[in-house]
This record gives structure tokens, sequence and C-alpha cells, in this order.
């Protein structure tokens, strides 16, 4: 008897984005090595970001640093092929942000799919220099609004 | 009030496991990126394993996958420089193993020293042809429990 | 006064393909990392091979192992946006082939953009179990010589 | 009627590091997969000028990019285990530096054995906002033309 939640469809996702897997995503198994998701986690997370606000990462003085990961793995993905990677905001706090992620197999799924892989991903973000924990910032925060209202719809 | 416990110090790890980074782990920020933990989790069990049980993967009848994956990152490490990884394993069931990895500074760090990221990973066992949970192969048990034994002192 | 050839147009390439920039591509620099566009390359050529062949890698018994790989790189490339990856036949042998790469900014680049960087790549073909050189399978050598008749063009 | 140089021994590599494989290393090949490979020199090359100039890459003001990078692969490597990398300086030029690296199975391999893979590898110095080519510091000067003299003894 477990608790662990099924996994979503891809409809759950308001945000979604195709990847093109790379030979080297698989290991030794011919499957997409966990780690590799977890890339596929951060690109969607920072290309969605860099969309409402501008990608220059490099030179921002407040910066999202991940406090934390997790991944389940509900069934395998592989090299050739398209990944789908949908993001929800399931928790949207003053300095932090917690995503959910989901996997889905193909360049363009059926809505009704449901997630190969769950991710969650949690952004704390930091004064770069102080090093200290600050608010969301302002042009940040007003998508991440609108995603985390889209993503209870 | 948070109920996170706090990482263990490097004494709390029966095996442990020595690693130099490198160029490519640090991402824009200058710090390991968050992915190559997971790297460094991988290597360093399976690393242990091949030591026990021999390291021919790619021909294994029974290999174990990566059911569910995560991290919790405490403070920064980066490029260049050694990192010591260290292994516990918290649970030995009949066909799936969860592990706790410490990642902790430098070549060879102080026993007192606390976990700059700890890591929770479940292994499950299957046959690789028919798809199907299996039990932990023999060979492997045996250690895994000593593994196991030596966590808990 | 180098020797060395210009950058081609990506009009020059006859297969295109179109990839994703990662957040773990860039390095600390902030740019791509060089070890990437090999990952690109060997992406790009292997994506190719499948949609020719077939793309069950992991069960082949006639494999192409990358007997040598360069790049010379000429301008910056960065994540968050697409690189597209232009693919050549520079030499067909009997058991291996001299591809050429370019490495372009962009989704969808004018055909008269000059590679940021370009690659070579030698595949040789061999028997997995005897490790000894065969030749190109056949399945794959008529796409090949489809694709040097094209890149002569 | 082959030109191609035979591979060095690790006794003509006056730098020696040695660098513990990763699963993610192997491809689906059950072997590093070709990428990897520039990873160890990234690696082995930016170690060394970290221990002679420090390791502070992200705010250095003069930075080494890589102008062109090449390998030849002589023979298999794989995870689990170790690599030696060996380093020596081929040229040394007023803002250009290359190096050619050996790699070799093991921890501590015989001083006889021949490298598995030989890599070149272009480092041209530019000043970071500029991004013009510069002389190369005179901190890392130094300890390249000591390398570049031991290289050639």
């Amino acid at each position: 008897m477990s608790t662990e939640p099924s996994p979503r469809p891809l409809s759950a996702f308001p945000v979604r984005m195709t990847h093109l897997t790379r030979w080297s995503d698989n290991d030794m198994y011919g499957h997409l090595n966990n780690a590799k998701y977890y890339e596929l986690f951060d690109t969607t997370i920072n290309t969605w970001i860099a969309e409402h606000t501008g990608g220059d990462f490099a030179h921002k003085a407040v910066i999202g640093v991940v406090a934390e990961s997790a991944c389940r793995f509900h069934s395998e993905l592989s090299f050739p092929g398209y990944v789908t990677v949908g993001l929800r905001v399931q928790r949207l706090g003053n300095s932090s942000v917690v995503y959910e992620i989901g996997i889905f197999d193909g360049e363009r799924p059926d809505p009704t799919l449901t997630a190969a892989a769950t991710g969650r991903w949690v952004h704390v973000y930091i004064d770069r220099t102080a090093k200290s924990t600050v608010p969301i910032p302002e042009d940040l925060r007003g998508p991440l609004g609108e995603l985390e209202a889209q993503s209870q719809a």
C-alpha cells in the first residue's frame, strides 16, 4: 500500500518545453542516466526564467540557488528521440519557489500522457555577493505568480 | 521551525571515496552544478558495488535501476579541489536498497566535518530482459548487509 | 599568414539539426564548454544514423567507434538559446567515414551564416565482439553515399 | 603507410594527475565517451594552472579560451577504475600555448605504458571584457616555461 502520488498527465503542466536527447544522455544500460533528468529540470526552469526576465545569468546580482532537488523515475526514456518537460509552480514563497517538473516521452506528447519521471526543485534566492537570502526579484515574482495560478487551475 | 535533520559528520559514513572535481562540474555561478552531485552519488555507489561483486555492469542479467534520488544542498563546493563522498545503507529490503550519501569538502576531511550535501538514492533490482523486480543478487546482498550493520553502529 | 580554412556557411551542410542548449552546457566563463561541442557532434551524427538505420545502438553487432575527433572554435555560443548543427561527409572509406560538422548560432539560422565552430569526426566500424575493423554495414553505406554526394554538390 | 605518430609513454609527460572515472563517463558501448576525454584534458590543465597561479577562475581579468582541441583514441578505457592524465607543453607562444595530453589506464601506471588517447589543446589568452588577444599573464608564463623545458628534456 503506497502513498506515492500517481504521475500527473502533461495537461497538468502549464509550461512545456521540448528537448532533443543526446547520445551522452544514455548510460551503460541504454537509457537516460538519472543525473541527466536534473539537467533537463535546470534547463527548463532557467530557459523559462530567461524568457521572462532575460538570460544574462552571469551578471545578475540576485540568483536562485538549488536548495533541494528530487526525482521519482516511473518509466524509462532513451536517446535517440525527443522528451517534453512540463513545469508547474507548487509553492511560491517570499524568497523561495518550489517547482514540480514532469518529463514525458516524445516531441509533442498527447496531453493525457502521464509523466515518465516527476521532479521537485527548490530555488532559494540569494544576494550573490553577501550570500544572504533575499526576496525573489520583482521581475521574476510576477511571472511566477501567474504560473502558480495556472498550475492550480 | 524546521524538522529538517542536521547534516551528518563524515564519521557517520562507513564507506568513503575521494573524487577529483572537474572543470565542467562548475556551472556559471562558479560552484558545482547540482546534477553533478548525482554523478558523484552514482559513481561512489557503483564503484563500491564493483569492488565487491565485479564491475562488468554491461553484462549483468540483474541490474539496479534508480527508482528515486534526492539531494539537499547545505553549502557550496567548487572546482578546483577534491571532494570526499561518504556512503551508508539506510534501509536494505528484499529487492531494493536505500543509500544515504554525504558529500564533504576536501581530499581527507576531518571526521567531524559535516556534509556539504546530503543525498538519498533508491536502487531497485530488476531482471534486465523481463524488466521485472527481482531480489537483490546474493553476491551483493552480503556486502550490503555488512554495510547496513556498520551504518547503524 | 594562416592556412586555416575559413568557416563554412550553413548552406554547405546538407543535414541540419536544431538543439536546445542546456544550463549545464555553459561553464564558469558563461559560454558553452568545449567538451559539449563534441556531445553535439555525437548526437547529431547518431541521431542521423538512427533515422536511416534504426536507433537500437545497444544491440548492434557492428558499431562505429570514434578514432579521432577535433574542433576549431571561431566564436562563442551560450545557453540559453538554440544551436543548429550541420553535417557533411568529407570522406567515405570502406570501414571508416570522416564527417565535418558546423555549429551555428540560433534555431533557424540564415543559410549564409558562418559556423561558430567546425568539427572533424572519424568513425571506424568494428565488430563489437571481435573488436576487429569491418566494412561499414550496408544499411548505413547507402545513406552515407548519398550524403557524401550532397556534400560535394 | 601512416604518418601518424606513435602514442608516447607516460614518462614523456612531466605533469601527471590521477582521476577517478565516473559511472556517467561510460556511454552505451560501455567505454568512456569521447567527449569525456576533453573534460579530463580541461580538468588536468586547469587544475595544474590553479596549483601555480590560484584557482579563482571566476574573477580573472585575463582568461585562456580554447581555440582548438583534438583527440586520437588508441585503445578503450572504461569505468570503474582510475585513469592517469599526463601533460606536456608542445609550444609556448606569446599569447597562446599548445598542450599535448596523454591519457593512461590505471591509478599509478608503469612509466613505459603508452597512452590510450592523445590530445592536443590550444589555449589563447584574452582580456575577458575587451575579448581581445593579450599576452599570457606573467604568473602563468613562468611555470609554463618550466613545463616546456621539462617537456623537451
